[in-house]
Order: structure tokens, then sequence, then C-alpha cells
């Protein structure tokens, strides 16, 4: 009965039969909950109840073991102790199951014992081309398929599922249970979510790819504690990309505290988090900070249009909130700005000139309440031409059912949309039965708000790099033969290979070839001292810049001979002679190697801004110009490169091609990058040179 | 029957005896809506219907007119049409009547017309000891007298009020009604809601001032459009600091669109932002960005003990959802520091060492699941002596109300306080009951939980200025005669009488007089033209630094002369030598007056930091040295001043000095301030010194 091909991932997610092992008609057990879960929701496939001593359970024919079902099946739920765990695996594997849905925990992520019996289960299963989910995963729950495969207890709660295009794949099982609940009380339509545990074999990449390919899934959300294939993931976020369905992420692991709880809850080295922000940029991932935000904003998105623009129209029912709300857009950057002249004339029949503002409150109008005020106001404010959506508020106010039915009227009949908040606490049962019936998913808190409108904001800017960049055609890999910690000379001549420019120099071991190195260059000069791994030359005495002549060449050499014997006692005298290069403003630049995530590129404010700005940008190398351009466009500096207060720009071009000819090297070195840096990096109104350089090889 | 006194502000927050003009059964209607919500919530105070066409509604004898009630009433709700007004203030006037609340709106917030009539019924009001709430407001809720005397249909919804230490003052109604229902919900504890609306008379800090009083009250919130007394307010939050009843504030206006909206909605200045912020840190009052977050976070505060300590023991039941958390404290600065050796030990009895952490995945335990577990873990976190407050985050769970009745009861019996996080949805309906039943409020969303120990951090790190400074005893305050703009040399002479130290200078009309001047001070020196109201003078080639010899003060004597011409033609010829003060670390230091909030200083990160950083404070003129101190440790900047990166130490004792003695020129200006600036203010390792300096005064 071994399978000769793996199960398809479509049918993974919307399995045509299930074999249940354990099964029981009991809720308070495990077996009982589930079983209990997929007849209530309607499963339509076939299920398979295992359990030697019942003949039937809930009505469908039991088994006495997986050896024994009449035909081969899709899935399996597995939830035995890890002692069975193996054997029932390996029963599996010979019935011939396409994958097995692993419940069981405490493997991976909790000891070394554990960690083999993965392994173990994992080779089972490839012997039999049978597939594996999780373990330590809390199972699937699949609306287009009525698939109630989890045993959490909001499945019973939740009465019917929405259907509708979200799908979540999520790292945690719990947080699998919390979104279904948020996006069952918000309206939100699901066409899957999928809880991927320790990802011993099938991994957030492969339903990734199933839901980018199924019809129902508009949107994806993921849940990551660690990113098994970057590469991969960078070419499904891609493909969502073009297939117009947004990709929005959190992932854990954004500080140190946050990393060291992702291992132990799931065995994932969390990775740099940088490194991750960068890979998203790349490829068009959305990075929210909030698990529940998430699912939400993507239940606005998936229900909603793309907006043209993201001007947003705001219409509440309190000038108070209205105030805060206009501070709170404003002070993230969203635009809520003036309507169109036209809408202005409109709103103006019913409200005071100086009440006629977006955000609209609606109690603001001339004279008595009568119900057209509301309703000509709500037309005028989302046909406005200004304003790409539409966001409505509503916390308690006068005649709350008209208003959000012609709320919804509205959206219905016209193609822009509309993010409602129904601030309205548990008071609000009739309205979000209203919103519900319409299929018009819902916020419950202005803070989602703000976060959905970044996310469209994020979406209509986005630009993922579809293509990696072609190589310089006069960039030749050099020879590399380096390794361990790199003197300054030895990184400034891999620069050099490169085609960055380097001031002159000459090393130098005495204090004549210092002098006659300084009158061969021009004067004013620079010495440094030449010593092994030291990084902070500056901090030990062993730099001296704007040396005017001989005697202050003299009297520097001679000062960094004594900072040399104190900082490597008997070590030789190595002075490089340096050309002076005039101020400008400092980058640090530097390469670092993520495994996985390929060369990064990292570039920073140099100087003092290091520590006060901590000012950095990150993206994968190779880099073009122009996606060097970017970054030093993200940079808090980048008006002092830009020639900020009148002043001359920076030889920006100068730096672009340098920098991006430098981030070839992290793609040559391959393996042997550790790190390598340019601090500083001097930009200044004539060209960019690299000061000083290290790094280290293998 | 004219009242000799006013009302005091007790009575009109509990008032003995109300007056309702144009009651009616009618809940549709805005006077029976009222009467409906008075009696529903059990007033019990004495309420005197007043309807000339009717003998009785709900029970209650009706009066023909205010003219005819048996007694001389606390309170009258007014809601008459604008036209009405007048009379009807009159007519109470004549009553005797404590106060009326003014619901009538488009007054002052709407027209020149409208605040005609709003001045004129404070002039009538005041002609009878009578005190207004209003107009424009939406009533009071005031649980501790049962007094629900506000039309918001949240009070119908809400059956019944929760009574407790919470107090709000809102210039805006209809967030007292969106609060009201938010406390309700999360089970928070009222003292009492007032809506003060345009504060035509009785305004923010009468009502403040009367809760602060008011035993019952813990907690007092507050939503400020424009504050009409900061002096007062800021010698009442003082009070409360002093009383240990914290203040909380959201205010809109924190931008230019808030601004606006705030304007047109209660016809309020909004002010400066900054200098309410200046004000709150001098007073102790902590300002929040969302007014549902406000309330809730005061019905946590209120309901529980001070915490010892604000690092956060923190429980929740989702591997995904701890590491997320431990992100979203890490990376908004807050503390959920490891456990104490004593509790790591006692949690490991039932989870890993890998994951017996803060936060706490109550789901990460070894083996299978008993509820001892949790209790345990909870009692073992509850007991941390690293921990000074416990955080439990409720997700969908195992046994959740054995769970939460477990948190409850810990939270009894110990004196710690406990922010509970709901966050299951609609689903949590049992565990809502539960909190509700025991009096623990709670949140339900994590981003509330941010923003409770953001506040609880505040509370416990903040140091209000009880006292004004003492000025120097040295200090006298020289006569000032300079007004309109001041030129360099006239600031610089202010600056001079302050004791602020600057460059030594000589004003010269020639160029030998200039060589003279620069040849008696020592080279190198910076020549400066003095034109009127210029102020970027480098930019128009007017200053000259670092002249080393007489040839270089010639030349840049002879540019400034043709700089001089461009800038302002016929002009004469003054050019300032100066004395060249060494490098170091620039600030801008600003003084500004704010209507009713006093003088500003305000320090700033100088130079090219201006731009980038943004890097400013501002506090409340006069200052210690100490409080300039806080000023500068509070700018990104500071690790210059402090000598970062093994840099020297500047002279920060010299500048603190200098700088508080230039805040008392604030004082001794009053309102002819306009502005004064320090740029730069040049901070080097020897000294503090004034370079440049501006100001208009009238």
């Amino acid at each position: 009965m071994k399978r000769t091909e793996p199960i398809e991932m479509g049918r993974v997610i919307a399995p045509k039969s299930l074999v249940l092992i354990g099964a029981s008609e009991d809720y308070a057990k495990f077996g009982g909950r589930i079983l209990h879960h997929l007849v209530d929701h309607g499963y339509e496939g076939q299920i398979y109840p295992v359990n030697p001593k019942r003949s039937d359970v809930l009505g469908l024919t039991c088994y006495p073991s997986v050896a024994d079902l009449p035909e081969i099946v899709d899935l399996a739920l597995v939830a035995v102790p890890a002692k069975a765990l193996a054997d029932t695996v390996e029963a599996c594997g010979k019935a011939g199951v396409g994958a097995c849905v692993i419940i069981t925990a405490q493997l991976g992520e909790f000891s070394a014992e554990g960690a083999a019996l993965e392994r173990r289960i994992v080779e089972i299963a490839r012997s039999y081309n049978m597939r594996l989910i999780g373990p330590n995963c809390m199972g699937m729950i699949v609306p287009q398929a009525n698939l109630a495969l989890s045993s959490t207890p909001t499945l019973r709660y939740a009465g019917q599922m929405r259907k509708g295009g979200v799908a979540f794949v999520s790292q945690s099982g719990a947080m699998m249970g919390t979104l279904f609940l948020q996006s069952h009380d918000h309206g939100v339509g699901l066409s899957g979510m999928v809880s991927i545990g320790n990802q011993a074999d099938l991994e957030l990449c492969d339903f990734l790819e199933a839901f980018i390919a199924d019809a129902e899934t508009r949107v994806v959300c993921l849940y990551i504690e660690g990113l098994k294939s970057p590469e991969r993931f960078r070419e499904l976020c891609l493909q969502a990309h073009a297939a117009g369905k947004p990709v929005l992420a959190v992932k854990a692991g954004r500080t140190e505290a946050g990393s060291q709880l992702a291992k132990s809850h799931t065995a994932s080295l969390a990775g740099s988090y940088s490194a991750f922000e960068a890979l998203c940029r790349d490829c068009g991932v959305v990075l929210l900070d909030d698990p529940d935000a998430m699912i939400l904003a993507a239940g606005v998105i998936s229900a909603n249009p793309r907006p043209g623009r993201t001007n947003t129209g705001l219409i509440c029912a309190s000038g108070g909130g209205a105030a805060i709300m206009a501070d709170q857009l404003a002070s993230r950057g969203l635009s809520a700005a003036p309507f169109a002249a036209e809408t202005q004339g409109r709103l103006e029949q019913d409200y005071p000139a100086t009440h006629a503002n977006n955000p609209l409150d609606l109690g603001g109008h001339k004279g008595g309440l009568e119900f057209g005020i509301f309703e000509r106001a709500i037309e005028s404010v989302h046909a406005d031409p200004e304003t790409g959506l539409t966001a409505y508020v509503m916390t308690p106010q006068p005649m709350m059912p008209q208003t959000l039915d012609h709320v919804i009227e509205v959206w219905r009949r016209q193609g822009k949309p509309v993010v409602l908040v129904l601030n309205l606490s548990r008071f609000g049962a009739e309205q979000r039965d209203q919103a519900f019936a319409a299929g018009l998913p819902f916020l419950t808190r202005t803070d989602d708000l703000y976060r959905v409108l970044q996310v469209y904001r994020e979406l209509s800017t986005m630009s993922p790099r579809v293509q990696m960049p072609e190589r310089p055609a006069d960039l030749s890999a050099p020879t590399i033969e380096a390794t361990g910690f790199l003197t300054e000379p030895e990184a400034k001549a891999i620069l050099a290979g490169y085609g960055v420019s380097i001031p002159a120099a000459t090393l130098t071991t005495t204090v004549e070839a210092a002098v006659e190195a300084a009158e061969s260059c021009g004067y004013p000069v620079v010495l440094k001292g030449v010593v092994g791994d030291v990084v902070h030359k500056s901090d030990l005495g062993l730099v001296k810049v704007g040396l005017a002549d001989a005697e202050a060449v003299r009297a520097a050499f001679s000062d960094i001979v004594g900072a040399i014997e104190t900082a490597a006692p008997g070590a030789p005298v190595r002075i490089d002679v340096q050309q002076m290069i005039p101020a400008g403003v400092e980058l640090i630049v530097g390469l670092t190697r993520e495994p996985g995530f390929g060369p990064q590129l990292v570039l920073g404010a140099g100087g003092i801004h290091v520590e006060l700005l901590r000012d950095v940008v990150q993206r994968r190398a190779p880099l073009s110009s122009e996606d060097v351009r970017d970054m030093l466009q993200d940079l808090r500096i980048w008006p002092l490169l830009d020639g900020a207060r009148g002043q001359a720009p920076m030889a920006v071009d100068a730096a672009c091609e340098a920098i991006s000819r430098l981030s070839w090297l992290g793609d040559d070195l391959g393996d042997r990058l550790q790190d390598f840096e340019i601090n500083p990096f001097r930009i200044t109104e004539d060209g960019a040179h690299a000061l000083d350089g290290r790094g280290t090889l293998s």
C-alpha cells in the first residue's frame, strides 16, 4: 500500500478522507472533541474513526486499526503519547496514508530525546512517501472544505465557520485558535488555517504555496518563529505578489527576549529579524507587530477592492473622537487630507463650513437631526474623488441601525473600500449582526484602523525586487587569498579590487620613508599604525590626522611607534601614510552573512551618528546602484547627503556605484564571508572613499 | 429666591434634587430618555419633572414651570432650543437653581451669534449666583449618586452602573458615552463622569477639583481640547499627586490636524501641545494617546494597590503569544525580566528549564495536563519577588473557568496588582462574568496591556516639580530697554546681564579697527556682520570663522562688507570681531511664551542635528540647574555631552548653570517676551558659551 508519490498539497488542505485514531463520543476527550468538531461543522469527506473498543461512534463505523481501513485515506490525525508515536506513524505509512497531522508535542522543542524521536518519525514517513504536519501542532481549520480538524474549543463556540478569502499559516497552534476566534467575531471569512508546529517535514512554505495556488484565498497571513527556506519563501511571495494576493506576516524574534521564547516554543532559531525584514521588503511582504491585528487587516483587505489611493475619508460620530483620530493619523504619517471642493460643497448643505472636515463628525450638523443628514454625509464622503477609501468609526450615536445599513448599501453599490470600526464594545450586538449578514468585516478598536491604513499604504508603495541585479560588466571576481582577520591594507586591497576608491597610501616602517611618502602624496596627510586585529584604532592613539608638514609627520610617527608598543608589545612598526580626504558625510558599510538569507549589506550613518541615531538599513546583496540609492534615502541622514539647508549635495552617484560594486563581494565570498566593514566610508562633494576597512574571512 | 452663594461643587456632582424641563414618558424623546435613565438607575434624590401639559410622568408629580417647584433645587437639566435658552436660564436663576446643565448646542462652537448667546447666559447665571455646565454638553453620569443624567443610550444598555474609583471629565459628550460603555464592559468601576462641553462657566478644573476632593475617586481621567487655566490645573494636579490619586489625560491637538478639529468641536484653542506636555510633566499627569485605553488603564490602577516595582510577571497560554509579547515589551523598553531563582526552581517542578520563562506559556509544561500545574504556576509567578505585578493574558486555553478563578483568588489573597487581559473576543462570556463578579477590571487587547504597563512605569518614575526654583541670590533683574527685533550685540548684552558666557567681542566699523581688535583678543577669531533682522547669517556670507592672522581678517572684512551690501543695501558697516571658541557640542536654547502656560524654555540639539534628530525638550521656565540637567539627559545627544566612547565629557555643570540663569529672563520679561534664542550655544570641555543670540521683545 506504500504510496508511489506523495500526496498533493491541495489535497492536504482539503482532504477527501480522514482517519481519526482514538475516536470517541466524549467531548471531554481529545479524540471525541475533534470528532464532534468534524461532524458538527459538516465535513463532507469520509471520516474513519479508529477505536478497537467500539463498533461505531457518533453514527460512524469504527475500525479496530489503521490497517483495517477500506480505502487509502488522505490524512490521519495522530495525537498518541510519544512512546506510541513511531509505531503509529509506521502503521499509517503502511496503510498508504497521505499525510499525518501530528498533534503529539514535547518532541524537538523539548529535549534531545524528543528531537531524536522527531527525526525518527520523519525517516519513517519518508520511507512510505508519506508527509507529516507538525509535530507539536494543533491541526487545521479549512472552511472551504468544512474541515474542522482541531481540538480548539473555539470551534464549538463558532457554530458556523465564515468562508472567505483569508488563509493563515501558523507556527503556533494556540495562536490559530485565537485568530480563528478573532476572525469569526469580526466577520472575517477564511479559506483555511493550518498549524505547522515544529515543521519536521511539511513547512511554512509548503502551505504558503498551497494557499497561493488555492482559488479561494485572496490574502495569506503568516505567523513565523523561524523560516526554514528563505530563498523559497522569497520566490513564493513574489509569486503571490504577481498574483495580487497580499502576504501579511508577524514574526517572533524582533528582540533578544522574543528570540529566546521562539526557540523554546517550536525549536526554531529565530534568525536575524533584520535579515527577515530585508527579505520581506524584497519580496513584498507586509510585516505587522500584532497577530490579532493581522487577521483583521487581512479580513478588511480580502473583502474590499484595492483602493486607488490611500488618502482616507473618515466618518465618525464624535467631535472629540475626530480630533484624536486626526492626531493619530497625522502622527503616523497617514493621510486624511481635505475633501475635494465638490464634496465640501455638498457637505455644507448640512454642515457649517467649519465642521465639514475630514474626519467628519456626523453630529456637527446644522439645526436638528433628521436621518437624511447622515445619509447624505456618508454618500458625499464615500463619493469624494480625493479619497481612495472610506473609514467609518461607529461609537454610540443616534440612529445606529439605519446609519449602518446605509454604509453597507453604499459599500455594495460602489467599488470603493470601506473600513468599518464598530467601537461599541458589547453594546453593538445589532450592528455586528448587520455587518455579519452583509459580509462586511469590521474592526473594534481604532488601533487596528491605523494598522489597516498602514498596510494599505505599504501595499500601494511596495516595489519588490523581482530580479536580482546584473553584475557590472567590468567587475571581475578578484581572487581573495587572505583569511582570518584582515588588516587595513588587506581590506583595502580587496576594496580596490572591487573598484571602491581608497585614499592613496604608502606603508612605511621608518620615519624618513614616512616623510618621503607624505611629500610625494601632498599635505595634509594621515598616519595610521597597522596592528593585527585592532578595531578602534583612534582610541589607542594609532591614528593622526591633518598632518600639515614634515615636522608634524615626524612627531606623529614617533607617537604612533609608542602607541604600537603599548597596544601590541613587540609588534613590528608598520605605519600607513595616507592622503587626507576632506570632510564629508560618513557612513558605515557592512557585509554580513545570515545563513539561508544570503549575504546582507548594511548601511548606517557613521561617526557620532552611530550611537545617537542607530540609523541603519539592511538588504540582501548584491544590489544595483538604484537599490543602494533607495537604501540611502531610507536613512535619516539622507538630507545631509542630498544637500540640506542650501549646502552642496554630496557625490551620491559615486557612493551608490561604489557600494553596489562592493555588494558583489558578499556574493563572491559565499560561505567564506564572516563580516566585512568599511568604517568610515566618507562621501564628499567630489567622491566617495573607504577611509578604513576590516573584515574576517574563513 | 436668588442664591446668596454659589452651590458647592460636591453637590453639583452629587445633587440632592433635580428639575427636568420638558419631562416626558416617551423614550424616543430627549426629556423622556433622561427621565427613564434617572428612574431606571435609581437616582435617590428628588426629581421634579416640568411639563405644563402633564400632571405626572412615570409616577412623579409634574410641575407647570420651574417657578412652581416646592423647593430650591440643586440642578436643572436644560435642553431647550437656542431661542428659548436665555429665558429658561433666567427662569432657573429666579427659582434659585444651583446649576444648569445645558445640553443645547450650536452656540460658541458654531457661530458668532451662538457665541454671543453663550456669553449672555453666563451673564444671566452670574447675576443669580447660579453655575452653568456646558453648553454643548451631554450631562453627567455619577454612579455613587445613582445619577444617570444623560441621554446616551448606553445607559439603558448598562442596566446597572459599576461603582468604583474612576472619574472622567470630558470635553466631548460623545466620548463620555463611549467611555461609559468601555468601562462598563471591562468591569471598570466609576465614581463619576461629567461632560463639560464649551466650559462657558464651570470648567475642567472645577470638576477636577471636585473629584480630587471626592472620597470615592481614586483615579481621574481627562479628555481635554483646550485648557482654560493652566496654572490652576498645575496646582490641582500637584494636589492629586500628593493625595495619591493619579491623573491620566488625553488631549486633542497633538498635530495641526487635531488642533483644527478641536477648535470646531468645542470652540477650544488647543494651544501648544508641547507646552501642555511640559505642564503635565511638571505636575505629574500621565498623557495617553487613546481615550478608550485611558479609561481601561484607570480601571486597572484603581482596582489594584500600587506596584512596588514595574518589572512584570507575564503569564499566557500560547508560546507564540509569549514570544510576540516579549518582543512588544522589549521594544517599548518595558520589563519582563527573568524570575527570581526561587521562582524558577518552583516552576521547574512542572516546566522544563527551557520553558520556565517570563513570559510563561502555561501550555509548555512537562507531561500531561492536570489542573494543579496551572494553579502552581500562577501561584509561583504571582509570588515572585523580582516582579511587582502580574499580567495574565488569557486566550482560548484548557480549563479556563478554573484557571481564572485561581487568578482571582490569588489576586484577592495577595497585595500585588494583577492586570488581566481576556483576549477571548465574544467567546469569553463566562470569563467576563467571573471578572465582573470579582470586581477585577480587565483589558481585551494586548495593545492596552502595554499602555497600562507604560502608565505604571511613568507613575513610578515621575517627579513633579512641587515648587518653582528659587532665584539665584546673585541674579538681579537687569533692566532691558531694547524692543523689537534684537541685533546680536543687543541679545548678547542681555545674556551677559544674566551671567551667560559670551565670546569676547568688539564691534568695529573699519578694517583697521577689526585687525586691532583681533590682535588684542588673540587669533584665531570670528568676524560677523551685524545687520538688523537677519537670522541665517552664515547662509548670507556674513560670518567668517577660523581667521588665523591679520591678512585673513582683512580679507574676511572685505567679503563681509560686500555681503552686507547684498543683504541690506545701504546698511552701515558694523562688524563684530569675536574670540573663537573651540569645537564642542552645540545646542539651541530658546525661550517662548505660551499664553496661560508661562514662559517656556526649549532645549534642542543644535547644528546638523536640528533637522536630523528633532531632538527637543521643553519645560516651563524658570528652571534650576538640576532641572536643566534633567532636560539635557532627556536629549538623544546627551551621550555626546556625557563623554561618549571614551571622549572627554563636556562642561555640563557650566551649561546647566548658564541655562538656568537664562530661564529667569522669561520670568523677568513677562508679557514682553515674544521669543529669545541662543543658537548656537556651544558646550566645550571647559565651558559653555552663547555664540549667537537673537530675540523679539515687545
